[in-house]
């Protein structure tokens, strides 16, 4: 069989993160069986692990020459760059997911070479599905999303993890002062969302590479800026301080965190 | 004309409110004429006032007898609680009006005599109306909301406002550490709004009258704590800072601000 085109995959991802949500809600209709990974405030539950068991071997069986990096750990020990990557987050705010039931998404991101190809972030809840690459454009919901307003600092909302907040980390008190206000939804999926529609023009958290690989291809084919917190190249299979921007929001903080 | 019964209030406050939403959605169609309040997070803009206008000309029609306090200053100078006083915010979270097209709310309460009777949360864009009161309980779109569960601290999502955390103000920091998470919505109805559906267990801001009016009154239905952030009784015509939580997110808390 021939490789496939990229509108292929494209639609091929579509549908099973179309499948994925059925499962979800479907789930979510009875008790979710909670457990902590490295504290009480870092949750897995049967829905993540069954959700990136079928992603994963939808991916498997789809293109098997690939590497699968998973955040629950049912893909493979991703080492290298080389070839097709796929990263899976089969659910992205846990948290929200367990004590909201809303404000979580799903995402998957393929990588060929290094370079990234085609990202996917799915708003469960609301049945928002932000799709495309650099190839294709961004989508929501198959309708195409027009690059943000390159707006700065002081006229845009700002997300910021909770954390970086509360322990002054550098100096994200005073980039939240600086802004038009601050806004935290506890979703790396659902914050990127926000940069792609520019309902939010910066946000910044410690994320591991399932958090920001579908999120880093859609926002960068919008004209946004995602890199590690002090401008710097975030590489994809590291976990990190990162920062997305608008162009003139990254100008306007950069000073400020120092 | 005899007094109107409460489920006849109830029902004609619902038809004004469908009838505002749609002419905010109708004016969000066409550019947004914004001002600046008391400075430049503090944002009013043509749709606040023509909806306000809009709700108290509804108001003085049906209930001629009313004081009515609105935030825009359509309405009346409220100094005594006596008789029936409506509260109205046209548009809660003006800047994520303006910055994200989503995430505000319209609040109505009416009080009788300075007690709750009435109150009204409109999630503008999801089309969610919380509505209800003591007498009739609490209601999403018609459908009943259960009390939420009284969770403590340590295991549900908090929203306190920028501001608190930035300047660190009465620990609340500490606050946020201690429980399950921290988020920020922008807008003290949508906030309200989660509490009632058990999503967050506590939210703190600086709130005036017509912020937490029609939000106290729901919250309390519920059996949800509104009060002072000390934990004394707030007073439906004053500004201040306000706590909402659970009973035992409440008893967590007022150690920790001391």
């Amino acid at each position: 069989m021939s490789e496939p085109t990229l509108e292929q995959v494209d639609q091929t991802v579509k549908t099973w993160l179309r499948e994925s949500r059925d499962l979800v809600l479907k789930r979510m209709a009875t008790p979710l069986n909670v457990d902590q990974k490295t504290g009480r405030k870092d949750l897995v539950t049967n829905v993540d692990k069954e959700n990136e068991r079928l992603l994963v071997s939808k991916i498997r069986a789809f293109s098997p020459d690939s590497q699968v990096l998973g955040e629950e750990g049912f893909g493979d020990q991703v080492t290298d760059t080389a070839g097709w990557v796929w990263v899976v987050d089969p659910i992205d705010g846990t948290m929200n997911f367990v004590k909201q039931r809303d404000h979580f998404a799903m995402m998957i991101a393929l990588y060929i070479d290094g370079q990234g190809v085609l990202g996917y972030i799915y708003d469960v809840i609301n049945d928002a599905l932000y799709s495309g690459g650099p190839s294709l454009g961004v989508f929501k919901n198959d309708q195409p999303v027009a690059q943000p307003a390159n707006v700065a600092l002081r006229d845009g909302l700002v997300a910021i993890s909770g954390p970086l907040v509360t322990e002054d980390v550098m100096n994200m008190p005073e980039v939240i002062r600086q802004s038009a206000g601050f806004r935290a939804y506890g979703s790396a999926g659902i914050e990127f969302s926000l940069m792609l529609t520019g309902e939010l023009i910066t946000y910044v958290s410690y994320l591991k590479p399932w958090d920001f690989g579908a999120g880093k291809i859609l926002a960068e084919t919008l004209g946004l800026r995602v890199t590690r917190v002090d401008g710097t190249p975030l590489s994809m299979l590291s976990s990190d301080f990162v920062m997305v921007a608008t162009e003139k929001a990254q100008q306007d903080i950069l000073p400020i965190i120092g």
